[in-house]
């Protein structure tokens, strides 16, 4: 006999990062409407305009969400004062006041496409490209998890958006392919190392976001980039309303095995 | 029909990083002994006496060596000046006057075992360790190759010293298997944008070096540690000889598909 499946995320603290675009604001969109009364849902992002727009479009929305709190962090996580101040505003809602921990680390950058591994002879840019992308998902989850740590009734769950690139190797994606491998294997080893987490990696598929207009108008490789073409002009990128359904689907039969590495493809 | 296996490295500009202790050392002493004259063996490492220990070492072994250079580089690879020393150096032997470029990205640290990845709040010390492990890879790998471009008779390869870490994690060791992994994928694309390079990532084995006392004795996850010791105990790490040697043996075949991940006990 299987539990019953949630039909909502519980009295959440829920904390999405890169919340002002693409996947991350749809992402936001679907959860608010998920989140039982006296939640919170923190939206991280470096565009204070862009967070703002977000918060109204939620607050005006038709859903009752009465005692639902929208908290904005206008935040460079590239930057230690970024993780910190996203901890800090997390911490305004004690523990006892949740029953359900939703940390989803979506903030991510594709880096320069239109270069191949070796022109990166640079290392502070490789190390600005992987504190944004892989550092900061540590560390942010380092503080938060410390910040609301294990006890009786509080449900913990830790999403990494992922990519096929964490798998496959693209080539002139090298930051980003490095990134994302870096970044499955990391919340592998905090699933073995914290039994009561809930680690999902999610990747979710080619999506018809401002990221996919950068991949393919400045993707170096020439075959990649035919591809990557293809896949707009014959209407198979993804919307991010059916792959963000995907993910919370997910989220809410929580049978997934902490620490996988879960395609939309492979549902 | 299979190409005849080489007995020599050939005319090369062999660049050893980590090369003052533990495989790095090993690895420099029997390449010394395949390279043929007028090469150049570049020895990357922090440490000006170990460097000057293993020159002195390699000019007083018993093979006839003459006509091969042993050049020392006291370098830093987390700082930029340190790749870009490194690079300055190689480049003082011109391209024309070898048949075989050989760089072995060796040097790595463990990191802090003795903490779980939930302590790792501070997102600076997670960027100093993904600069040595992981971003000077990548930047030095570009600067030698844009030092060494592609030419008819000049062969290139380039080494990953890895870890089964890159492909498994393991409980207490986040820093060390995101930056293995990270590294796996890093030269898995580097591989697909260059068909001419030769690019292999070898997982060495356990082996019986300083990282691997610092392993067994600080290693927080109380199994793992359990391990780490029986293996020791029970005689079953590998010497940095007998490892060096199949990987000196796969460099020598070539038949290893570009971007591989080859583990020693694969062979």
């Amino acid at each position: 006999m299987t539990a019953p499946v949630s039909r909502d995320l519980g009295r959440a603290l829920c904390i999405i990062t890169g919340a002002s675009k693409g996947f991350g604001r749809t992402l936001a969109i679907q959860v608010y409407s998920l989140l039982k009364p006296n939640s919170v849902l923190l939206l991280v992002a470096r565009s204070r305009d862009k967070l703002n727009e977000l918060r109204a479009d939620l607050a005006s929305s038709e859903t009752d969400r009465a005692g639902l709190a929208i908290r904005c962090v206008v935040a460079d996580l590239r930057e230690k004062e970024g993780i910190e101040e996203t901890v800090r505003a997390a911490r305004e809602t004690p523990s006892a006041d949740i029953e359900h921990l939703l940390l989803i680390n979506n903030a991510a950058s594709l880096g320069d496409v239109s270069r191949l591994a070796t022109s990166f002879t640079d290392p502070r840019e490789v190390d600005s490209y992987f504190s944004l992308n892989v550092s900061s998902a540590l560390s942010l989850t380092a503080g938060l998890l410390g910040a609301f740590p294990q006890r009786p009734g509080l449900r913990r769950c830790v999403v990494n958006v992922s990519s096929l690139c964490a798998l496959q190797p693209f080539p002139s994606w090298v930051l980003y392919c490095t990134g994302k491998a870096a970044r499955n294997m990391m919340f592998q080893v905090l699933a073995k190392e914290e039994p009561d987490l809930r680690v999902l990696s999610y990747a979710p598929g080619p999506l018809d976001t401002e990221m996919q207009v950068q991949a393919r108008s400045t993707t170096r490789d020439p075959e990649l980039r035919k591809t990557l073409s293809a896949l707009h002009a014959e209407g198979k990128l993804l919307t991010c309303g059916e792959s963000v359904a995907k993910l919370v689907k997910l989220l809410l039969e929580d049978g997934y095995q902490s620490g996988a590495h879960i395609d939309f493809y492979d549902l």
